[in-house]
């Protein structure tokens, strides 16, 4: 193997020649050698697009030769397109508030620009890491600014999903709109509505976890580029702070801003914590909604079965024909991994100090991992489950007639005390309300059927004597 | 002790005849017999502000006959003025979604009421805890409701306060706008600001934290009032709704409205996630600010010592003349709390099954002790902290000329790698910066001198020239 | 009203001479004036405790006149009997690491043993708060020791009420050891078992539970009290730090001892972490016990069905007749809440800086809520449910036959995907097992039926032969 | 490419014939087709480990042939190896409780088996994944033996890296116990100590850390193999059961044991949330310590400065000679990623369901990553950072002389209120304590040194006569 030497402020280094990075990521990948957890590749990228940014800048005011701007452009886009994926290595729980990552970044692009422009790897003074590559330029707005764009993008992703499920939820509202089965409250029987209007409750948290999503975009688009190393701008111009802001707009074509205040924007993460808190609401929702499958699925028999979610692999390897809501399964666990993710990510977030977070790493490997996670999630579970649910029709009848809280329609007329007795009485002997309503004779058969007619009984009554005939 | 017999679904049970509830609020004493921490009181007042409007709307409906409802206004009023507050002694863990405490409010209004038209407690002929002060309503509809408003209530008082907080901070910021100290980043000593560049940033940050409470309040605003049992409306009619909904808004004076969904409303509790979680990223930021506050007070003269935090009190039982930073550290246990609620929210929230939530007596309390806490948590921090710190000029400035990162300056003159040298070499000889830049001769004392100027280093360079003069 | 005056380092103030508490009590009330929930008082009278011990200690190695020794042990003893509860409002979440507390407790000492010597409140040079009644002590070692010890007496309450909980659960498994039901797996319809051996898991896990909750009385019992103000000891002796150990032992009868560092037992809060993780555990092992036993009993007609709880309280002020498992959603909200208060355990213990945790109060004030409420959760969970638990038998008996993954007793004899034909052919033909393997004809009747016998497949087999008879 | 057809109970596939995996597999792949997070092998080969006992076990019992068997054992042996790594890419986050991963190892088992006696992949007729490789076992007992058995021994190495990590603290404690500093409570200047007795305390800490660790092996090691489906042990024999047992605690020389009861041990996950909940605890005192380390590193001239952590990398992009303290930042973000773990395990663990937990495969990801993220924790933390740490002698010193805490020596014989004085006065002139005791006069400047000669002030006192004096 053929080597080079590094120098840093530690000392100096053989580095494996055939490696874009250099002596600081080599101490990373030392210093860090944890499990295999890398840091998160779409944040590298986007690291890459600033320093990209950063050097057409830096060229357009005269800072930076015009051959050495576009070896850096031209390098920063092929990191971008993914062709150095495999140079950025450093574990995703580094410390150093990403100091290792930004080095690994500038290294690599700086020997991809040297040999672009025709030098050899580590000869940096033809293109210098940090003087150049990293120019105007520190860890604590670039990483932080990458790191915005890179979770609006995927914001973007999972919002794009995320409707798509809601929208099945409303298909299957529509589709079961006259199907009537039990309400259950506090798991206990109550009384009827539509299983459509069960899963347009469905669609309709979810349209709220879409709003709280999309809001967080408000925060996350203001930048801090340009503030260096600790918000105040040093080593970087008025200029060169409104033109870059300006180039990233154009190249990533988002509404992107100057933060106000860049001191702000360099030691706060407060932004990533409300992503992640949106992402950790819609969680706890789909954690409800996975359950509810579950629920209304259990069974087939010994359950209450009204619901039967598309069967998508064998259930077991030891009970032949067992079907396991595998789908709301795998929901239900990445909606506990975000919300764990969250309780990473608050931690992290409220451990910043004085002009700095140093545990960005981590708010950045815990938010796109969620991010990430509930894109997917979404399409599985529209795909593989949601869309090809079907309904029981017989149980839900079967079970809906049993309920003796049936006799709630009954309140305003006989009041609740009366009312009380009756349901006992079903329980008692073990009859169907509509049973001891016939028996009882207070009212006509037709009378009771009118008053048990689940089509009555989903919705609020037009006039308030259709509620309160008798008193 | 005088008795009445009062009877439920279970059997009969004698009841203290002094006391307004009756006996379902004694089972639930009895169910519940919890430690001392029993419903928020502001809930309470709430859930009989609701009976108050239904009263109101079935009386205009001519569903109740208007000597009762006048009553049972008369009686809610009573209720929410704070009159009959120890009455309502049920635990703010109760099982029952609420069922308790509605039954409990149903019953002292009741009662009350009873009294007002001058007949004895626990004759239910006269005024009917469910037929009459429940009617056309259901706790899966009263509960919830109520703790939207509590909610919104509280919300409104918490932005005054943190608003109050955040002033305090800009006037910090103003204050000390002319004090340069030394930048931090990982606690290491980096390059120079103002301490009111990072009074500012405090200030900023809970600008977003007002703008994302604040926020919450559109989704709280919708109340599924009329929804009854599961949201369908069963025993309440259109007009009813509508109606209802109206007066509740015109009692509160609240933006409040009818949820577009009600079975969506009675089942869904994500709205007090929202909240929940907007008062936790508050939470994780005052929990930084306090560590901030603490870590530049730290000393006086072994720490940082930077600024004074006022004196508040005697610091130790033992060491005398020690003063802690008491405040700050009330923030701190007070903003974990917070973020304790939240695990505690999100959980019951995810909790909900089908028609209903049973946990949001949990839910309940935990809101709104944050709510609380934040409140007092903001007015004391401003009062008894902010406002009096004070800063130590002398060694702010001791500390700023003794930071290496001074040689930051340099970087673009004279490059990284030799930059770090003159950095190495101050370190190594124990000299500040300013020495070896004198002693090395690159430049004159009044270029060092104009180069370290902590006034030239706080801000971008206004252009390319300032920053780059050699390359 | 009567004032007197007092000083301290900051000033002086006015005092309610009718308060036997003193100025760092006011400054502290008035710094801290958060809500109602004021510090756990069974914290408090274990601090005066420690302060009995310390002048017991003290009198004995001649460093206090006996006569002021008395009037200390005397008050403290008032103290301990909760005699002054009324003077102990400090809040929860002070600042300060306990120290107002540890003030307020002195004060209220001294004043009282004034008292009890004749003279008036206030006149502290009879007996000084800080020089006689917190002689050889500070806040950090008297804190930390009075909530070990506070914690192992409700530990010890914990078991007590754990254990019978668990014996609850072991009397079901008896009662209920012949009757089948189905077992689920997801949810899903499984293989036979008795209810019994659904109770006797609950038992098992609880008994892991205690086990794990007793364990951790080994880390509580080592104290610091001794160490001082950062656990070197100063202004304390060897003598009087072994004595005093010794002498808290013989007062509290617990086995408590001096802990071999007390530089470490004064800074880190581990041990009350540990505590916490258990009681959390078991808060998990509850919410899932609560859940299952509201599955089971879901219905009672649209649901599972297969067990009634005992019906605690009318369940719904609209629904007539409807019935809550309240007792499972309260033991639900309680096990939610000891796993948020973990939360803030976790966070305030990892909070802690060099030689002191300053959030000691929130640990005290989680831990001890936390422990009161497993205690009394015990209580009610089986007084108030588990005892009167019935089983459904018909219903049982019908589900069980239902179910299709009785087929699994077949695998080793026609192999799994034989076996699996028959399933999907029952659920498609809408059969039950047993009717299918009638008409299918592979074995006989009687063969059939001993296959399917509950009795024969809730347990294994008793040698090979029984279950691979046909290979 | 070459294809076989497999068949199941939804349809038949072509399978990729180069594939070992079958149709369960490739279910599983599309239905989970998340991020890049795959199950973690170590669970997966130990899933193999449990495949060959088994194997041995019905070869023993004559219910399996000799030469299929010794071909599964084979087989499994090459899984265990690390041979089929490449086949097992199922997500960690599969729904299904594990059966899917199951699956996957009986698929690749059962065609190298098929292989290894010259079949070809995908006769089942020669091994059958289920009948044969999965005879007697059910993923409900495999797969938590599985993982008992992964954690038991990652559990080893845990707490032998731990024990490394504690006694470098140890030699840190030897090498400073003669350094003094001075000691800090809630970060404002106490009372002396040396340097070494607060590492001792960071010693004592993981001392009780390593113990709670190794306590949860009690619980880990009864495993409930032989249960099957639902712990019943359908499907198995009493002597299966026994030999089964026993063959594994062969195999693994691990002393594992069979549950006392199988049902038990088959739905409930609580001894993982135990380990889990140990590591936690540890979490949060490793970020105790690096944070400790942190603030005594901070400066290195404009913070604390008291130690020296050993540079390990450059620490900034724009600030040259910059060194951060990476290593425990890393430390940090590892701790609070196993917190977060903890979070998503309680969750998962408490949302089990009658006979059996779902969530398992997160509850394996979560507590497989903490356990290997604190053993690399624990030796990166040692050699890269504890190992090397440096004192900066006259700094201590420095810093120590200034605290006007020193004064408490003085209490006992003084008294508070007068010491308070003093102390005030000294930090008014902008003195040292030892100054303002020269001039005051009240003791000789021989007393006035050997009262603050830190010698004397770091442990009690040996007699009561040193500390009282004067009264």
């Amino acid at each position: 193997m053929k080597y080079r030497i590094e120098k840093d402020l530690i000392g100096s280094k053989e580095i494996d020649d055939s490696k874009y990075y250099g002596i600081n990521t080599v101490r990373a990948l030392e210093n860090f050698n944890l499990c295999n957890k890398t840091i998160n590749i779409d944040f590298v990228r986007e690291i890459a697009l600033v320093k990209k940014a950063a050097a057409i800048t830096n060229m357009k005011l005269g800072n930076l030769e015009e051959k050495k701007a576009e070896a850096i452009i031209k390098a920063s886009e092929e990191v971008i397109e993914g062709n150095f994926d495999d140079q950025f290595k450093i574990s995703a729980f580094q410390g150093g508030a990403g100091t290792s990552t930004n080095m690994n970044v500038n290294e690599v692009i700086a020997n991809r620009a040297i040999e672009l422009m025709g030098g050899n790897k580590g000869d940096y003074s033809i293109i210098h890491p940090l003087n150049d590559v990293n120019m105007s330029q520190s860890t604590n707005d670039v990483c932080p600014t990458a790191l915005r764009i890179a979770t609006i993008k995927k914001v973007k992703t999972v919002i794009k999903e995320l409707q798509k499920l809601k929208e099945a939820f409303n298909e299957k509202e529509d589709q079961f709109s006259e199907i009537y089965r039990l309400g259950r409250t506090q798991l206990m029987d109550a009384v009827p509505m539509t299983v459509g209007q069960g899963f347009g409750a469905y669609s309709k948290v979810l349209e709220r976890d879409l709003y709280r999503i999309r809001k967080t975009e408000e925060n996350l688009k203001d930048i801090n580029l340009g503030g260096t190393a600790i918000g105040t701008g040093l080593n970087a111009t008025d200029r060169y702070i409104f033109i870059v802001a300006d180039t990233l707009r154009h190249l990533t074509k988002l509404d992107i801003n100057r933060a106000n205040s860049l001191v702000d924007g360099t030691q706060n993460t407060d932004s990533f914590v409300e992503v992640s808190s949106a992402l950790k609401t819609c969680a706890a929702n789909l954690i409800k909604i996975s359950n509810d499958l579950r629920i209304l699925n259990s069974g087939p028999r010994g359950g209450f079965g009204e619901i039967a979610l598309p069967a998508r692999q064998a259930g077991s390897s030891i009970m032949p024909g067992k079907v396991n809501p595998v789908i709301p399964e795998m929901i239900g666990q990445i909606s506990m991994r975000i919300i764990a993710n969250d309780t990473a990510i608050t931690l992290a977030s409220s451990s910043g100090q004085l002009e700095l977070n140093a545990f960005i790493p981590l708010i950045a490997e815990s938010l796109l991992e969620s991010l990430d996670l509930l894109e997917k999630a979404s399409v599985l579970f529209r795909e593989k489950c949601v869309d090809g649910i079907l309904v029981n029709e017989a149980r839900c009848l079967e079970n809906l007639e049993k309920s003796t809280a049936l006799v709630t329609a009954l309140v305003p007329h006989i009041g609740y005390d009366r009312a009380c007795e009756l349901a006992k009485k079903a329980l008692k002997e073990d009859k169907s309300m509509r049973e001891i309503l016939y028996a009882e004779g207070l009212y006509s058969k037709e009378q009771v059927d009118f008053m048990l007619d689940p089509s009555q009984l989903i919705k609020p009554a037009s006039f308030e004597g259709e509620v309160r005939v008798v008193s």
